[in-house]
């Protein structure tokens, strides 16, 4: 195993991130040798990983050639899989769908059926792409549960029945032959959101509030998951004005109070018929004073449990996603209020809150963003490119 | 500058870490040229911060030489300044101290006759131990408020007059001619104990229960600091139950209703002679049951404070420290029932809640610590090699 910096794989990863664009700026930065960088550019120039992109301006003698990274130079695979409906996609090295497929398809069914449609689909993909899999460096999946990130298994997930243990990165691994990489949906949604930041922060934290409210947060420029995977796991934070039993079966949580699912029972108990958080979101949209209520509640109760999030971790910016955020500016609102008022003045200094830029894309794009730091991160590329 | 790891700093570290113990080992590790290496290993054997430490177990041909970190090869000044009181040492390269000093001096005095004692103090102490500044490697500094970590500055510090803006990192740094670096007290502490560790954990929190209620976040294995180096403020998370006014001004900050201070005060309304935290202590320690319950309802409001952080978090250690945490069992008692109660299943499946190992001198100890980690950088020993 070469952990060096004098691999292909870190001579990447400076072109990647914009450090160096010429052999002579490799040169300066890694102290190799200039036959060194030679020769390890070129492997990446045969690997396609790298093109040469025209003249960099000269400061006296023959002009230096710029490289640039091929976001072309492969595909990954993404699944976001979720309660009732999934989405696939084969995206380039940059994220950006080259195909993607929407199936209604209930988590509920089990691994054996789901994870065969998804085999399906991505070889359906890869093909109509125009792709094989040469082409293919990595898959990343999505599940609605705990995921213990090492295995890639599903933990005791609540709502995914007959998945509990099951082994989704072997089973992938063994079918498409390349490196599965297996999170919690929150998770990948809050790659998604960071990596589609022009500038990303270094602190970030994303909070989907759909039929439950969930976390991912990315801290020092990493997503965090805690020693056992279990980090963000922000709607069974007990907040003190409610006593409603939770499916968790504990007293009080965030998720049973300001959860879609908690919100679409209220208005039920008050005769409306809204049977889940989408229906909410309409009414709030039609202007029902009662909707209107129940949402902005639940905004100050997820707000209160933000500040004493904001208060710990310091984050930068925060980002509200998930079907609930769909009501408007009223939620929003109401958060933003009690983080600012809440939250110590040195902590809000410079925080950001905002609403999701991707919306439903955040999953499928935090997926392929997860599989490509993965298949581009210089442990691999040094692989591909066999150093010994 | 320099990134590489072909560096003799990435070496060092190789050999500190004890991921290599001798030249074979950084050869493969690395990728090097056994020249290279022999060469730079040279260069750190005549810096002493090597040494080369007998003979491996051969493996066929002439048994490889081991070699060893030099604890010895220089030394850190560390000041852990408090509100009343005060602790600087001269520590060798694995943070144990070498000389102490403890002083009375209030850091209300002001920064010019707080900082011209630290530094005559700092003089004898390197005198004492029979060093010189030739051997100084670096300072670290742990200032009781806010600090600007990037700038070395206390930033709008509540206990601190004279002291805010003021440039600590600068002054100390044209008086001793070494890196300085500058924390708040409560990230030094969590340095400390995370760093006397024998096993370290990855995701780790130190919180200090003292007049007031502050922690450290070490995440994925870095001190977390925040955006605005803001992260660890705990003391000022709003808690429902009560609605004192805080010294921050704002109403049902947990410090307000569980420092030591607060159970101070709450203890002289019901007619006992308690000044300061250690007077509540006393009495928890003579049995007297208001004061016991006074201690036991401040740990289950921490311990719902903690089991939020721990859903969000999930540390796989938390240590509690601080004067009050001296009051014994009952405690960490409390707040471990709380914790275990509200959090989930799966986050506190590997938690441990333990009492502070260092006690008082997790401070220097820490100090000490992020002194030796910049100084021992690969960044800083490459600047020493003079690495082109």
């Amino acid at each position: 195993m070469s952990v060096g910096s004098n691999t292909p794989g870190a001579l990447l990863k400076l072109i990647r991130e914009g450090t160096a664009t010429t052999r002579a700026e490799l040169v300066d930065l890694t102290g190799l040798a200039r036959s060194t960088v030679s020769q390890r550019v070129d492997s990446l120039l045969a690997d396609r990983l790298l093109v040469e992109a025209g003249e960099a301006p000269s400061s006296g003698g023959r002009p230096p050639t710029l490289l640039e990274f091929n976001r072309n130079a492969g595909v990954v695979l993404a699944a976001d899989l979720g309660a009732t409906h999934s989405r696939l996609a084969v995206s380039n090295l940059a994220a950006e769908p080259q195909g993607s497929v929407y199936g209604e398809l209930a988590i509920a069914e089990g691994p054996e059926a789901v994870l065969s449609w998804v085999e399906m689909e991505f070889a359906r993909l890869l093909d109509e792409a125009g792709k094989s899999e040469i082409d293919l460096m990595g898959v990343g999946v999505g599940l609605p549960g705990p995921v213990e990130f090492a295995t890639g298994r599903a933990v005791s997930p609540p709502i995914m029945p007959g998945w509990d243990g099951y082994d989704v990165l072997g089973r992938l691994e063994d079918r498409l032959g390349v490196p599965v990489l297996v999170d919690n949906d929150v998770n990948i949604m809050a790659l998604g959101e960071w990596w589609a930041m022009k500038s990303p922060v270094q602190d970030f934290m994303y909070v989907k509030i759909g039929t439950g409210i969930g976390s991912g947060l990315i801290l020092g420029g990493h997503l965090h998951r805690g020693g056992d995977g279990a980090a963000g796991d922000i709607g069974h934070i007990q907040v003190s004005d409610t006593a409603v039993i939770c499916r968790c079966g504990n007293p009080g949580c965030l998720e049973a109070s300001s959860g879609g699912a908690a919100l679409a029972r209220g208005l039920r108990d008050k005769g409306y018929d809204t049977e889940v958080t989408r229906d909410v979101v309409e009414l709030v949209r039609a202007g029902n004073a009662d909707a209107i209520q129940a949402v902005s509640d639940a905004g100050r109760r997820i707000g209160a449990v933000l500040a004493t999030i904001v208060n710990i971790l310091n984050p930068s910016e925060i980002v509200i996603g998930g079907d609930l955020a769909a009501a408007g500016a009223e939620l929003l609102a109401r958060i933003r209020e009690v983080v600012y008022r809440r939250s110590t003045a040195l902590s809000t200094r410079e925080l950001t809150i905002r609403p999701s830029e991707l919306g439903d894309d955040a999953g499928i794009t935090g997926a392929a963003a997860m599989a490509i730091e993965h298949a581009l991160s210089p442990s691999e590329i040094n692989k591909l490119a066999r150093v010994e």
